[in-house]
């Protein structure tokens, strides 16, 4: 119940453990496309080049910079959490004149603010976190993509932390690039991002392709600025996922079975069901743990449904409480970095973790180690504020179905 | 039957198919450890660093290349294949001034052609592909070490497509960094890329560290040649993997799962004895393609273990033969690049492939395609002939078996 990686769907488990198929075999490129296509519906895209970059979340993110960064290239970059900050960094070693704003954790930017930002920096890119899992908060990004198409700006962001259990519109929000991961609300394991573009960053990202020295021809172009990785050399790539098949990498075989079970589980629950569930199991466990007498950081109104902050108790050893509720509880709850660091835990309800179980058995077992460690809670607080979201939820749902009936 | 993916282990499926544990769950960092540990037996040194690159072997390849290589670096690159080719690619990408040197595809270079290279580029690293699927081929390696340390040069290989199938020893031969892959004689899925690094090659990429923007501290240095990408930053990555547990990527759970469960495999039966495997099997299946009347390619004095390039009647359609196994018997073989394409199928025996029944079954059913196809071809000089070769082995080890007894 952590902050992510959680556990996985069993599903997605068992989808791994499929026998492995050769790279050009018809039923693998067969998946490749039922992938993309899946990966549209998650993205709500219709982008051509949706697609999976081999490696972690953060690899998905280097390969959309350095894709889409010429060495010079002015980035803009909202900071408002550890995330932004890793966007910086990567768009740095990329060669980019980085430009920041940040405001304090635990708030987001208004529009008003990034389009001033844009305005004095003119940048070629606009980069930014959609969910920053590090301060819990969801950067507001529907009126961005308007804001950037008016300044001729690139809008990437990256969704690892947000992608299907909260709103996210990449065509109806402008996006041109976005990348994500599936060790989050997608219920898959760390390894395989998933992301989408935009023809307007696919004719950016083409302008620059290289063809391999060993295979180039008299009278190919040589660009002026090759993209300056090979692996993450997202023109290779889409060439790879589309109908020319160019040999780069062997495609990870057994992530894109999971990456595949990931997203057919969400198209078959539906991307808006799949949303309500993080909304609803996130309000009973924000719930739950206000019941418990305890403190919640940041701009609530701001918050991810996916993952919740909650200070650590005066005199409570946060670190101790975490590892009593892994030890004996096999629960696991997160830590956190730099600024929130030892002042306050993160608690996920995200993917196959976003269940009734799993934030009543958390909120249970979380009172029960606070009592034992020595802290003040409200006996069954937990418990019965995140009941009372449930039964208001059942409630609302029935009156749904009753003003509907003939 | 390809050169690769080819067929896992089923024991690597179902260790993929474990549920997901935390980052920093004890359990996960003692796997983490146990995975240095087994991958320190399968490269044979006793590197500190050996831990896995999430992401394919070419992940692999560029992790160890961008984090040695500064731009302007000269480095020599011997190619004798494809994969030669790429890493003339990537380290051009890398910013490496890259020097070459070329044999016709199906040979390999003598020592004092390297040599020779070697003091005429006085090269800062020397990267070569240890065995090159595209022709078959394995470079020797046992004397290049000795020769780069005589010239102060860093020595790199790629093993992805040898190791575990062909004699490969990384402190005996002198290798600097080395990185391999899952998808050929380990068994596994492609995805994960496990790496060795001596202490001369982590000294030169630690002195390369560079400390995020975000956590930097006053006097912290500040390198002048920071790596030039933050996902493929090994000195990150090895403070990952070590005692410090820095925050960098997410850990391919799923991955690093069946990445121990291929090296746990290897090192259960002995890394002597799964090379002897794929020296039996390989033998039997060089046989029975020769039995069958087909000509192999190349110098087969240097051939892998592991895979034959065998030349394509004339006459025959090597698509149409190879989609017929593929369709009619299951078993897939592979096609080739560049110089050989259209002229030569390459047959594996890898990892959970390398078997008698695999061998005996692809010969079969590759003499029946054949004499579908109009090909002229020995009846049962396939089969007889592999089976000589087990033959001739069950022989030789009574007779070994009778020497021992007292």
């Amino acid at each position: 119940m952590g902050p992510g990686p959680i556990n996985a769907d069993p599903r997605v488990l068992r989808a791994m453990s499929a026998q492995l198929l050769g790279q050009y075999d018809p039923a693998m490129t067969s998946y490749m496309n039922e992938t993309m296509e899946l990966y549209r519906s998650v993205f709500r895209t219709t982008n051509e080049q949706t697609l999976l970059v081999d490696g972690t979340s953060r690899a998905g993110i280097e390969a959309a910079l350095v894709s889409l960064i010429e060495p010079g290239d002015r980035v803009l970059v909202p900071i408002f959490g550890r995330f932004g900050h890793l966007l910086r960094e990567i768009a740095e070693r990329c060669g980019a004149e980085v430009y920041v704003i940040e405001v304090a954790w635990g708030q987001v930017f208004s529009p008003e603010a990034i389009e001033a930002a844009i305005k004095r920096v003119q940048p070629k890119l606009l980069a930014v976190v959609h969910g920053d899992t590090s301060t819990t908060m969801a950067q507001p990004l529907d009126e961005l993509g308007a804001i950037c198409a008016a300044h001729g700006v690139l809008f990437y962001t990256d969704v690892t932390a947000s992608l299907a259990g909260n709103a996210f519109e990449a065509d109806a929000w402008g996006l041109d690039a976005v990348t994500a991961g599936l060790q989050k609300c997608l219920a898959g394991p760390s390894g395989s991002a998933p992301a989408t573009f935009s023809a307007k960053a696919v004719e950016v990202i083409t302008a620059r392709k290289s063809i391999e020295a060993g295979i180039r021809e008299a009278g190919d172009a040589v660009t002026a600025h090759p993209i300056r990785s090979n692996y993450f050399d997202l023109a290779m790539i889409f060439d790879y996922w589309g109908p020319k098949r160019l040999n780069h990498h062997t495609e990870a075989t057994t992530m894109l079975f999971g990456a595949r079970e990931c997203a057919r589980i969400l198209v078959e629950e539906g991307m808006d069901q799949a949303i309500e569930r993080h909304r609803l199991h996130g309000a009973a466990m924000l719930a739950g743990v206000q019941g418990l007498g305890l403190a919640v950081f940041g701009d609530v109104a701001h918050k991810m449904n996916n993952v919740v902050a909650v200070y650590i108790p005066d005199g409570v050893n946060g670190d101790a409480v975490r590892a009593e509720l892994l030890t004996d509880f096999g629960i696991e709850i997160g830590t956190s970095f730099g600024p929130l660091h030892g002042k306050v835990w993160r608690i996920g309800t995200m993917g196959y973790n976003a269940r009734k179980d799993t934030v009543l058995t958390t909120l249970a077992a979380l009172e029960a180690v606070l009592r034992r460690a020595g802290a003040s809670v409200t006996a069954g607080g937990g418990v019965t504020a995140a009941y009372d979201v449930y039964a208001d939820e059942e409630r609302a749902e029935h009156e749904r179905a009753a003003a509907v009936r003939p």
